[in-house]
């Protein structure tokens, strides 16, 4: 039996998810965005109709995506649930990293269950987005009534899973941030540092993509902690030493995330097992000062 | 005319200049180690000779390469200046990060020219790094009699280069270091957070690898700060706060570090412009006294 889904909210998530479900067999019944011309892609692609109302959508599907911005969700499910809009047994997903099944909570009132089943992936365009969610690992979180449901979702696509309880959904979406928005972060510090050195912004950039991406590799052949190495993994105190002297002569306002960044990494180095347990003290006591000298609350 | 190359040192980095640069016309003249059976796969690829001392090497050759460990270096340098085994115009290569030019002072006063000359890459293997040399862009620091040696061995290999001032060595290392070893750090900080939301450890590391691989590509297409997304960039100081009051209370220990790259996360926003200075100071202020609420130092 082929599974009736509609969509609220056709931009990015939206369009990719409507475009893979249609692919792997459910029924796409109906899609709704307030801005009308972005479901254009998604009726283009998998000829679904479009509706000029969010309630249209809701009342002619089992299975919701409300895909609009993380923002726009509760005026959604607001305006939905005023109306009446939502059904027994009815499954509302969201797709946010953010946002918990929560949002959901005066749907659930009516009946409806809540889902948000989020895929690890980052999307920069639709057609980014319709390649890498097939495949993809998926939290799940929400609802044990449509658990089914989701699991059905990601079996379809060939992906994974693995279920987040409710309150712990920020701390997993923290480390999905470390890991992308922060990796951003990491990459500006590298560059920063070459920058202050007399390479050009350009150059450094170009110059640090084969260490990155070796030492992924690395990460993924090896693991942590073993892909660990450099300086601080072999006990080198005076090399970190020589970093931390000269930055503080040019690049003083570097110092704190290098330093925070090296007091970890003397942990890693500790359970790589190549420093002694008096070595990570050593470094994390040169590591934590440094950090320190710079007034970050201002 | 081919180029006379010695090697004192044959691990990873040694072994694979030798090869490459073989392959690229220069004569490999000898090469030494202290481990004989070191240097088996550099004479089994090039067909060189293997010398049972440094200074047969040295006084073999016009350009001798010193790739022993970093710590080893001087003193190699030690025992050539000693018995006299360098020449007038002899270049002295090393290929480490951290050390400058500096490690050949010795063999500088006896005549020769020192050459810091180091590819911005990660050698897992000899295998590894006979592929990634060739292309790579390297760093050139030392006594300018020396660049045309160091810019044709870079040519031959179809590499890059910059210059590197001896002081400003240690900045361009730190550089190197954040984006290989303090990388590892970041992806742990990503994974830690993920196993205190209750994913198991394997499963947390394999989920995050898409997410940055993707942001690696996003680097490298729209560029720093372009490539920043998630709650910081758009200003969504409810996430954040979600994030920190969730880690309060499991995963303590990891908040210095998600605070302190969140405050520098908060910079890059604002120069893309999707924050403005007073959401950039709210961010900062409340990351900078997250990041001081567990003491570093003990």
């Amino acid at each position: 039996m082929s599974k009736k889904v509609g969509i609220i909210g056709a931009g990015v998530v939206g369009t990719a998810i409507g475009v893979v479900l249609h692919d792997k067999g459910y029924e796409i019944t109906g899609v709704h965005d307030k801005k009308s011309e972005s479901t254009k892609t998604l009726v283009d692609r998998i000829g679904c109709t479009t509706y000029a109302s969010p309630q249209e959508v809701s009342r002619s599907t089992d299975i919701l995506f409300i895909t609009t911005n993380d923002s726009a969700i509760p005026d959604v499910v607001d305006e939905l649930a005023q109306s009446r809009a939502f059904d027994y047994g009815q499954v509302l997903i969201h797709m946010s990293g953010a946002q918990t099944s929560a949002i959901f909570d005066k749907a659930r009132a009516l009946g409806a269950w809540g889902l948000s089943l989020h895929p690890l992936q980052s999307f920069a365009s639709p057609d980014m987005a319709i390649e890498n969610i097939p495949g993809s690992i998926f939290s799940i979180e929400g609802d044990q009534e449509a658990y089914e449901i989701a699991i059905d979702i990601v079996e379809r696509l060939k992906g994974e899973y693995f279920f987040i309880e409710q309150e712990a959904k920020p701390l997993y979406h923290a480390g999905a941030c470390v890991v992308s928005n922060y990796l951003v972060t990491l990459v500006n510090l590298g560059i920063k540092l070459l920058q202050v050195s007399g390479v050009s912004r350009e150059l450094a950039g170009r110059s640090l993509l084969p260490l990155i991406k070796g030492t992924i590799k690395n990460i993924e052949r090896a693991g942590i902690p073993d892909a660990l190495t450099g300086p601080i993994a072999r006990g080198d105190i005076s090399t970190v030493l020589k970093h931390l002297d000269r930055m503080e002569v040019k690049g003083a306002d570097l110092l704190p995330l290098y330093s925070c960044l090296g007091y970890y990494t003397a942990e890693i180095a500790r359970e790589k097992g190549t420093i002694d347990d008096e070595q990570r003290q050593d470094f994390q006591q040169i590591l934590g000062r440094a950090m320190l000298k710079q007034d970050m609350i201002k």
